[in-house]
């Protein structure tokens, strides 16, 4: 019998985080859910942090995932908006390495070049191609199918991914 | 009887997060404590971020402070350090925030002016002004005495601040 690994990808932002869960076993993925937290845009910084922190605390408790991956990505032009965009990451982070999760990183163009087979693809190729590849897949955002597309990427980079944090680990 | 109000200035930081906690009785500062988290620098991210939070959880149950204050700093020339800082800094500011405290930012040369007197005060200079200021104080590293100067400036501001606070609320 294959094992399953439930995985949670999370795309980080200070005004929606997205999140996906997938179940993959052997070469099989199969969707279980998806959706955005979306902190109040009017509180302040260290609410919304707190908004983020709850509902990805939330997921996690829900959906129980064995492993996290994360969207490595920054904005090159704009020192304010990568701040902000870090901020949210560090939360984003932190919440399934408090549940004893390991969390993976990857770079956009590897989650792209994963899902849609090319470096640069459009955000409606994300889409498309997470449901090309999940069928069953329902999203309610760019941000959660982003999240479903970073979860896809770890289940297939996850081997080399899991050596490399017990290498790190020694 | 004037109230005293318990304050922790924290100075975000992947490899150091300094943080100061002070007591301000109307316009008499004392020190209260000062310290630096210091994540294995060799441990992955998501795991160096969760050693930002249990330190800071641990401060925060220790001193029960009533107010936290963050240095709202950036990295204009490096996204990646400006990423990384971001990242330190949502933990930094997620952790009192959690813990019910209002959590009150200010940009450093903010934090220089009102210890310093003006701007752009190097480090040994708000070092001795901090001593000066507080001269019970004892702190550990250049990060801890920059997390009293926030909390010194957060005495100095909190009036403000606090209007503003309840004015985002509403």
């Amino acid at each position: 019998m294959t094992e399953t690994i439930r995985i949670i990808g999370i795309d980080p932002g200070l005004r929606r985080t997205g999140w996906g869960v997938i179940d993959v076993t052997g070469s099989r993925l199969s969707f279980v859910g998806a959706g955005t937290v979306r902190p109040d845009e009017k509180a302040e910084l260290a609410l919304r942090l707190c908004e983020i922190h709850d509902g990805l605390a939330k997921v996690l408790s829900a959906f129980t995932p064995d492993e996290a991956a994360v969207e490595a990505t920054f904005v090159n032009k704009d020192a304010a908006a990568t701040l902000k965009l870090g901020q949210a990451r560090g939360v984003a982070m932190l919440v399934p390495a408090l549940a004893g999760l390991q969390v993976a990183e990857y770079a956009p163009n590897a989650v792209k070049k994963t899902v849609v087979g090319a470096g640069h693809g459009a955000k409606e190729q994300i889409r498309m191609m997470v449901s090309v590849l999940m069928p069953r897949a329902v999203f309610d955002s760019d941000d959660s199918a982003d999240a479903l597309a970073i979860a896809i990427c770890h289940a297939h980079h996850r081997g080399p991914a899991r050596m490399r944090l017990a290498a790190a680990a020694r």
